[in-house]
């Protein structure tokens, strides 16, 4: 623990991801110690929080205020050495990772939870260069950290059992839902499952059957309303009637694989990859990033806080 | 038009579906004929509007007072013989759907719109026995109809443009957000969506990565919450920050191909059949089915008027 009797945070990356956490962990009231090379990091991190601090869960928080709890430190051994916590957001790049947690694992205290923010490594090949890799665990967010639930937490064997658990427990402090993966796979779940879900829109789009906005549109006013409010087990379920999802999946039985064998396989050729851009641009291209980050974020908010108010105790219908 | 001025849509079928689109249509005002060979089928109606009529939008609505404007006609020809629209929700039944069409078709004025909640059949096939199915247009709902927005219009080579475009402004007219196909194509666009997911979803529980219960967790704190907000294409544009989409696609590229290769390709043996279902029963099986849907109707309610309000003229942030 730092001075304050606060929890230390050492951030690692203040990019987009590293800025969500940055947020969240203040939001918290955690102390938070920013590691980035950049010159300028004090004013990425003051703007990052101007961008963010607005759309915390249970209200805005004012940046000024949040920013009086932030240290900087460009040096990685000095920035950990007194963590109780590193959440690191580096590039995907495996050998810089493996850099970086060879420092960390030098630098920081025995006790330290050692988290990544990595989407497509595991922490036995990021740990490769650390004399005891026990404690560096996966925490994956979506974007935004600050604000969508989840994190999969995801260890390997090698990982130590109690790492794992203080990694839940730290997540669920700051209002995560953190999910633990039993056991590990490549790109983890939530990606696994949206990778699925774009290469049939991708599909349907290539094949003229509607347009990029119409993929988006029936997206948003069918499965993902209903996904943002129960799971796809629990609405296959409710599909089967009275008799659920054995039911459901008892009628449509070996029908589902001919289903699927008649999926897309769109090819990313550079023609694909230049057409979808451009449609992509002149949907969205009138705005700019923070724009839609903005409202993206504004409507993420709105859901949660109905979604809780719906779950609460005087919501019974 | 009846007799009131008002339009009178004829609703062949009083299952799930059929009930909520008598529930819809009566929401906005439509007088109802419903045509059910059920011979309780008063008492079926009037069960079905006490459970949807108090998650209709816009605040409930007195299930009584809707009742007051539904009569019941159990023969198809005089059921459809001074239709101005007909929703038909029978079985997915190819040779009864040509049937009940043929019927119709001889029965119902010309200028009668028919629609069909199928969501595996198109208009040509259905009405195969028609002597013109060019007003035969397919308006696919999702559960359930009288609160998700979503309605897929479909027609083929043979449909009139005019009914294409009724079939919308009709859906429009009570709420629905019609998206047209603009080319058939099997199980249409949102169920082709949800089975790719489904798809994976049944892999990562089978081999044991998360159970049925943490990948409805991982769903509705992730893309469930993203996509009620904004749709994939919209979502992934972000993520390719000021690059947009062009830019993720291009940093992806061929890696995307990889990656939907190494998805699951399950197999949907009686073993795995009884395995699903099991546990849905063990997850949700306390509940009956009359519960779990109440519960995922407020929510949806929720959702759907919290997105509305932030969407509206005072929200922007």
């Amino acid at each position: 623990m730092s001075g304050t009797g606060r929890p230390t945070v050492v951030v690692i990356g203040a990019g987009t991801i590293g800025l969500g956490w940055i947020t969240l962990f203040l939001g918290h009231g955690l102390n938070v110690r920013v590691n980035s090379r950049a010159p300028d990091a004090r004013s990425v991190v003051a703007e990052g929080l101007r961008t963010f601090a607005p759309t915390l869960l249970g209200g805005p928080r004012d940046p000024e205020e949040l920013l009086e709890r932030v240290t900087f430190e460009p040096d990685v051994a000095r920035a950990v050495e007194d963590a109780d916590i590193v959440q690191e957001n580096a590039p995907e790049d495996l050998a810089l990772k493996q850099r970086l947690f060879e420092i960390i694992g030098a630098s920081a205290p025995d006790k330290a939870l050692l988290l990544s923010s990595t989407s497509t490594l595991l922490p036995e090949a990021m740990g490769a260069r650390m004399a005891d890799a026990g404690r560096l665990v996966v925490g994956h967010p979506f974007n935004s950290p600050h604000l969508v639930p989840l994190v999969e937490v995801v260890g390997d064997e090698g990982t130590a059992a109690d790492a794992v658990s203080e990694a839940v427990e730290f997540y669920r402090s700051v209002g995560k839902v953190p999910v633990v993966l039993r056991k590990p796979i490549a790109r983890f779940v939530a990606n696994r499952l949206q990778s699925a879900l774009l290469q049939e829109s991708i599909h349907l789009v290539r094949e003229g059957v509607v347009t990029m906005e119409e993929l988006d549109t029936v997206v948003t006013q069918s499965i993902g309303l209903r996904w943002s409010t129960i799971g796809p087990f629990h609405s296959f379920h409710l599909g089967g009637g009275e008799g659920g999802l054995l039911k459901w999946l008892s009628h449509l039985g070996v029908g589902l694989e001919t289903s699927w064998a008649e999926l897309g396989r769109p090819r990313m050729t550079e023609e694909t990859i230049a057409s979808l851009g451009g449609e992509a641009e002149r949907l969205f291209g009138a705005k700019s990033y923070a724009e839609l980050a903005r409202e993206r974020d504004r409507r993420h908010v709105a859901v949660l806080e109905a979604l809780e108010a719906a779950a609460g105790p005087g919501s019974a219908g």
